[in-house]
């Protein structure tokens, strides 16, 4: 039996809306597309548990994940006007 | 004889319109087409299949992928006014 | 002598305009524009053909050329206005 | 015991804000935010500061790190109007 | 002595305009802005050349090369406001 | 003792602005933050003169700078409403 990512992982737009009150909390949620999209591909936790060791201490690895994460704020900031006013 | 993905499979935007009702249809709607593409370039789905266990527990592929649906939802997002009002 | 691609291949927007009636043919047109530039960079059809099977079964290139299909994507669907009305 | 980045340094958007006065704060700003992305995957600073010497001195991993940057700037400036008054 | 790329391939911007009559010279336009720009980084003819044989083979690098065109487009594109009418 | 780049090549926006009279000044803008950014993470001259002959001469090392090139560019381009009138 698969060790799935619970239910929650795998909803697309955690809220279903790109509105966040704040910058700080519209990266959160930059994170959270980011990751669930990852959960989403592979939601075999042990798998997704293997891999992390190497990932997260590879320079280069953490860094396109954090291109990643980028382009899902560029989304979420330009939803919110840049939460200009 | 190859095994082909399945004919919808290759329609290159589902539904052949960017406007979804919610942010998560919308999120959905960027797999889809991004899937769909890979689909496109490489319909034989024996190699699909056989590249997918590689692939799927390699976290930078997971990451590459998962940037191509970034790039998708930012598209749909905009389409979509970021589903503002 | 080489056995270049068709000329027809190295029209870089084929049509001349990014304007499509529909998402599904703006989207097909991304797929033209990014093979046709790769056909302008490298015009020789044995070349291409040659990379195709290891290029065409490793899931990491075909995510590669998937991202270069939604990044021409979206300016073509801007250019439509996303096909909103 | 885990050697912890300090808590300052997973704040998501230094200030809470992507509104700077200039184009060299906003860029700064930019800088924070990736480095902070960084930090947020990877609070582990002895597992940071191991990777650093590798990544400082390679050449691809510079280019890729400020392809980070370049992303979140653009977010950045187009938040501030680009600064254009 | 240096073989260097012609003056005229180090001009960033040909024309020293984004405007173009037509999306095909827009494209054209794009494709030169980032060739200019591998000639700007590296001016030596001879080393280009010496790599081109490996890049021009490489679907990877033939993918790399496609991508950046395309951002160039995006900017070229947007610039011209997608000769839309 | 390092050698370090001079403070002028820390400067992450040379002149405090992204507004340039030219397309070409735009572009040389671009290239500018480019390579301050790089410097600004590895301040080490000699590190970074130490990776130029394998970067320089590596065509997906080019390219991938060109790439970041690219990504500056267009936010430069768009803060000059792309030099249209």
């Amino acid at each position: 039996m698969t060790n799935r990512v619970p239910d929650e992982a795998l909803i697309k737009v955690p809220g279903n809306s790109l509105i966040t009150p704040t910058p700080e909390e519209g990266r959160a949620l930059a994170f959270d597309i980011a990751r669930h999209t990852i959960h989403t591909i592979q939601p075999d936790l042990d798998v997704l548990q293997g891999g992390r060791p190497d990932y997260a201490t590879t320079p280069d690895s953490l860094i396109r994940a954090a291109h990643v994460v980028a382009v899902e704020f560029a989304t979420v900031a330009a939803a919110n006007n840049y939460w200009r006013s």
